[in-house]
């Protein structure tokens, strides 16, 4: 029996929302392996002088549960 | 005072919702206590060759965070 | 002009889902007639030792208000 | 490239919620190859005489395309 | 009078979430013409080894229903 | 076992919301049979020169599968 | 002190949307007094041999609590 | 077994938000008795000539059916 | 490079829905140019005496702001 | 005919998230007249070494268009 | 890159829902650094023998990771 | 005491989703100034001869109103 937990990470990017995506998934796998897939809750963007500074995106990161824990 | 955390599972059974729903508790109780209840976000059911294989439910389990920590 | 009425329970069960909305018709028909159907708002598992104890399901339970009134 | 198309059916069963979902895969696969998975959007059921005679699913259907159509 | 038909479509990319809306569009239009727009429900992606592979999004695509059918 | 298939139609009426949803029904019953339903999902109007020139509507048109098919 | 209560019914008309509403407050008015306000929460129409015989709409109606109960 | 049901209250207070939430209890209180929870929908205020006048809560009140009813 | 701006507003009718769409486009057509469509978010109806007195819709109004500002 | 306009404001404080709504109120009423009432879409809280430090409100305001303009 | 996550809480006061926040950031703290928002999802209220007890807030809580990590 | 706006503006790009919202906040700064913030709400692409033309977002830009105005 396998079981997926998801968590909720904000990550940001000043290159692209997929850049973005990719952050959140670097910094997920720093402690967590076997994630399996990302779904984009939101997509906000940060603006300075009248310009996108950064892209950022709110995640939920859904990775499985090791069996033999 | 006493705090609940929220955490979100997917978990599955070939048998029931019911089932998949018990089988999410089921884990997480391998590292939580004081579970007490579950909110079933969402229901999916996985298929092959025409027959259903799976039953999926997307979890809130919320549990108690114990107070003496 | 029939007109339909709608309100809301929250019945459970120690068995299923099935019985849970079951028992929410049952106790609405004791004092309703002409319950046509229910929609099932949410689905929540409640849970003691690790075991789901009881199902649990918000209604939105729908009856005919009687013409002849 | 792989495409996924998603459809909406509704189906039912006097047995369970389970059954009414296997319905919709059963009815779906009479004319549809490479069903993958049903998303459960909404659960009702239909009352007659104060007693649930069926149990209806509004289903999202996922098949994929044949790449060589 | 014209009459729009929406479809759910669920397709991927490795390059970026356009690319993967640019497919749902191309494999729409092997079977269907007239297609005005592309509604984006939701963006995913597919994780493997801490690395996006794959970015996916479920589209809703709209097309213009001939009128001299 | 009947199954009802739900499509999802845009329509519109110079004249009102109500021809609008009847457009939708007309439209699809040149193809489907069986319509038994329309859930009105969104309603919109497009203007010009500050008047209203048609009421736009987006629609759920549910319909039953033949069982003989 | 004012409190509003508010229940769920809903209604329908051969004639129009707007007579559907008032049919609701017509039936609501029968046992309700001080009815303030209507919610139309869905707007459907029913459907027979491709036309639409009725329009129905689910309604939240709002009316005060007589504060000398 | 325990039926819960819920009814929707629109209660308001010059003082404060959990005023008014008490104010919906209080009228509720004069005619039903097992009132368990209170769930906020939305929260609102009046304004007059630039200032708050009155907070205002839509309020789920839910209390258990007597069970020797 | 043309942006469309959209404002909220809640216009009402005697009549019907439909004049209050345009009672809506009728208002900011006073001064705003280039209005291209209404969303309708919400209908509501205000009731005196048992009868519907207005019809109030809360709509999204869209216009292109002007390339040459 | 009067017609109300919806603009969204984002406040705070540090004393009370009615507080926050009466600063959203304060601020509009600088610039606009006639303000009816706030809807008071989201609640946020800010923090700052373990303790908050202001209440946020995302709030709907709404005020009366002037019929003389 | 500084990447955010977010937890959801369930946290409860008797003396207002300021002070349920609050609480949830204080438990929040005894294992989190770098707290920087609360997002309050949902407000309730638990009632006994027709008076508040205790408000709840169900929160999402989001905090920094530590970049040195 | 500083109050935020929220303005909603559509805005689209043949290039990408992120030029899309690059040109709201664009068009929004030749008016406004202290722009914090972008949601992206919607996202949408127009579609012409199977390709896609443009992709569109609709977002909700977020400004500091100036204190000393």
């Amino acid at each position: 029996m396998s079981v997926v937990k998801v968590i909720e990470l904000i990550s940001s990017s000043e290159k692209s929302i997929e850049d973005a995506i990719q952050n959140a998934v670097a910094e997920a796998s720093r402690t967590i392996h076997n994630i399996d897939s990302v779904f984009v809750k939101d997509i906000k963007a940060h603006v300075k002088d009248g310009k996108v500074t950064t892209y950022g995106v709110i995640c939920k990161v859904s990775f499985r549960l090791d069996e033999g824990r």
